[in-house]
């Protein structure tokens, strides 16, 4: 086995976590409050609390057991996603709550927690579970607890200017949660990757093997089942806003769970075949991954008249596209530029998601405008446009610099991977193999 | 490993999973359509949704992660349940879609979606599953792809059946799903069977493994705590229908939740002593599959005031026939006849469905008349027995028919899997062990 | 591998099972019955049933898996689960249903199934499952069984006692559930242990293995995410009651939802430092269990006002707490008075629950009458502690006296391990490794 990183863990990583922890507390203490209800506290469970949960699981034990497929690396992949989820979770409370209801819409002193709130906290942990699949195996605890504590106040503005400055349309996060956080995470992974040799494909351990390929397709299928959850879960309509709303309004979620589900259908027919007919055989990275595109891919437009044929479009294509990403581009890019991106998600989150923002922009010239957010299709699609390409520009700022602070500034001593420490469990945890 | 399959992969599935999509896709343009709900968008989502969930984990995680105990063919069993069930949910919308709604009742000339719809595709796709128990490593994918393509329109035209004409008594799909799923597939099977030696408990690779076993306990688990989200799925009533309902459609799900859920308990522990009584040792295999046989025994009583002690009662005597069967009728057949029954889902589905739906008749004859869908309880046995022997007989026909096409019709060329190749995901799939 | 224990196996194990069953269906048929609602069964089902499927994962899923770490007994772990919760649950029905609707409050003569009594059910059965923590790998099926057996008669009777009688705060069932199924498991595992030389942590198979450690994951990340569930599952209100119900009533939920979560993120942060600290190298066992102390230590407070604040301090101390005990307490007290406690419950039920139990008790002083079941803060703290001293004590009591049957008086013959046998699947099942 690899010798363990003591003084790393016990300094750096320990040290940032009681940092960060008693920063929270003090916050949490400071700032943060129940919602006051009354009655409607009913209410908000009767209408989140399932969709927050199904979030959940596609947070945990979807991405956390996707990524279980490294042979050497799956405690890091189950137990960092849960942990840096919880520590997004934590920081997405504080800095979401702080820019919807402080500093834009609502105007409060304090935060107000309820469950619509917690499902964009979880929403913000997903972001950044799908940034980590670009670093995973490359950094240090300590550096992937920084990387993805920075990426919590940039998604939280983020978030504001898609959503409540540019009016995209972006219910299930297209946007906001995937284009985002696969550049951000992509960015980082750049910068991780320039002082590391064999981060990349050339890195016989960076890959799967028989059983860790199966524990990897309890995350697919669970993510799978819940997308349609996923992108739905804030489409509903309160009971004191029913009276007033409009007939897009009421459709809101159905359309989202209809739209999604038959989305993610098509995909995994057409990852299915394009997989099979790009390698001669099939690929468990395309099944695991790529059939999921077809959720990123209507994250947008789910709440849109699609009809159900073109959701089924739309979902055959981002699978097809995704799966010839990820047999042909991934390696392009890991041999020209080293982009490192050990779970492939550029093809998964990145791409899908310009597919996706597209869809919904190009969907809005035919909807009626109870539809959309702009008052007609065209100027929807110009902010679907401008909404993409600034997520794009703070995620790649963001990443380049919160990677580049964690490898050159070398903020902790020797936070550097050595190259028989890459992808590999070995020197943080008891136990390994 | 094995050489691969590439020109069968390449030719005859992509072609086959091309031509399907396409045929889906124009189809769903032409013919498929949400339902215009208005506010009843919300209420079908509030009715259904969770059920719709719950039902699509047991068909995604259930079934897929039950078959992952074959130790060579894991992600064949959790993949291709995957890819099929896909296939198979897309198609059943179609069909299923147009017997209910175009040819049968609502006398649309359009197929609209809403989550009920959804539901029974869903249900379709777990009858198609238990059907690929039977074949799953005997079959190439374009085989399996195609037999349970047929499975489709034959799963509508049933269901209409016994549902509509028959009127039997079938909330939980006993018939419907189990007893025409087994058969089709049992029939399918034994037509594959015959061309092929080493198809049965003779071939070394048609086992388990320690860690495949475990994988298998996460399909097991599944699929018994959400049983009672299956059975009473569409149990629910409607607010439009709530005035004139009766007690015992207002009774309706919680009965079939609480009769399913006492079912499965009683058949836990008998499985657990017949298993140790009959081999001396517990085996895996019986607590796999034996212990859920107390769910499909419910499916077609589950309606009905059974008593606690009647459902304990048939759910505690289906786990003991259903280990029997695994134990002693699985081996005779295989030996006698050539049966090859990969996950033994004569013991699993067949015989508890015939339990089931013989168990719905007698019940039945005590029941108040509201409960039934006869005038009387003698009738209404006659039904459910007239309903059972049709099922069979469609499903036999053909899975019979289906398995001579894939086989002696030999569609695509050299569809027969070699000896080596049962039981193996080695010609299909990259990076097997 | 081990020789089969058939003869304890098909006359101990079949005996008692086949003798519980009987007795269970001739109490079912004569004393069970279903609830007489009307319209209210579809309320039943509404309120219910979501809460209901989320504990059940818990139990079957959650502990199943959480005990599967064991490289040479995950058989037994997921399976005897299984089959002790199932055996749990429907004596629960009977005992809890009894004390609660015949001698206690209902004064019925009939036991009448509902939704909420279900969930006691399942409640029971995770009580018994935390005290099989204990004792697993080191007690024959039969020993298994009578154990859990007396367990439940106790549960229910504490159960009246501390929430009927004492009127202690426990939404969550931090004295009811984890306190005494805690207890009661280590009083046992004691006895138990008296006999048997490397019962504990000095026993090679007393040990996790890299994939079996990823297994276990799957049941920490299941209780992590429905653990608001389980603590808020019968924390909501009636429609019947909607009209008179307090602001605490309506918030009850609510609170137990977003108290509990935020407790559970605090203790995975604190759980991975301390981990990480104590150890040098960051240890499987804490992630997976000392991250659920969150849940636990705030199972009786949850309904409190506790503020974000500072339910996210008690959650990261009880994380804190839970380690350490981990790393020191279990191999102090294991090489001292030779307590053998496989799972390390103590460390993740008991310890947590004293101090959810005081954090309660502590919370009420401050706290709106409303929220409290006495008139105020002082008396509540009293009756926490009492309430608490109580469970102990008759955990303490009936472990030791179950624990005693079992080995000194060996109720069957040679129903002993032996030291091979220990924490080892081979001598109960077939197709071990």
């Amino acid at each position: 086995g690899l010798p363990a990183r003591e003084s790393q863990l016990r300094k750096g990583f320990v040290g940032s976590v009681v940092v960060v922890l008693a920063i929270v507390l003090g916050l949490f203490f400071g700032l943060v409050r129940y919602t006051e209800f009354g009655e409607d506290a009913i209410e908000d469970v009767e209408r989140h609390y399932k969709y927050f949960c199904d979030v959940q699981i596609m947070v945990f034990i979807g991405f956390g057991f996707l990524m279980t497929f490294m042979r050497r690396y799956s405690y890091g992949a189950v137990s960092f996603n849960y942990f840096a989820s919880a520590l997004m979770f934590l920081l997405a409370i504080l800095c979401i709550g702080a820019t919807q209801q402080v500093f834009w819409n609502h105007h409060r002193t304090r935060i107000q927690i309820d469950l619509a709130l917690l499902i964009d906290c979880s929403f913000c942990a997903a972001s950044g579970m799908i940034a980590f699949g670009a670093i995973i195996g490359k950094s240090t605890p300590t550096q992937t607890l920084w990387l993805l504590f920075w990426q919590v106040p940039l998604y939280a503005l983020n978030q504001q200017l898609v959503i409540h400055t540019f009016k995209a349309l972006d219910m299930g996060g297209t946007i906001v949660i995937h284009l985002f956080g696969a550049y951000y995470g992509l960015a980082a992974s750049y910068m991780l990757s320039r002082k590391q040799p064999l981060h990349g494909l050339d890195n016989p351990k960076n890959t799967g093997a028989y059983l860790n390929d199966v524990f990897s397709m309890i995350g697919t299928i669970f993510l799978f089942l819940y997308w349609p959850s996923f992108n739905g879960a804030l489409a509903s309509v309160s009971r004191a806003d029913m009276e007033h709303a409009t007939d897009a309004e009421k459709m809101a979620q159905f359309l989202s769970i209809v739209n999604t589900l038959i989305s993610l259908l098509g995909a995994v027919l057409s990852v299915f075949a394009t997989s099979a007919l790009a390698g001669g055989r099939i690929n468990m990275v395309h099944i695991q991954n790529s059939t999921l595109a077809g959720g990123v891919a209507m994250g947008a437009a789910c709440t849109l008249r699609m009809t159900p044929g073109g959701a089924l479009a739309v979902g055959a294509f981002a699978g097809f596209m995704s799966t010839l990403g990820f047999q042909y581009l991934t390696p392009f890019l890991d041999r020209t530029i080293g982009l490192g991106d050990t779970c492939g998600i550029h093809n998964l989150h990145a791409m899908p998601a310009v597919l996706g923002s597209l869809v919904a922009g190009l969907a809005a010239l035919g909807q009626h405008s109870e539809y959309l957010e702009h008052p007609n299709g065209r100027t929807q699609l110009g902010y679907q446009v401008l909404a993409s390409v600034v997520t794009v520009g703070i995620a790649l700022a963001g990443g380049f610099v919160g990677g580049w602070m964690s490898t050159f500034l070398n903020l902790g001593k020797n936070e550097q991977l050595t190259v028989p420490e890459l992808f590999d469990d070995g020197a943080w945890w008891h136990g390994t193999r």
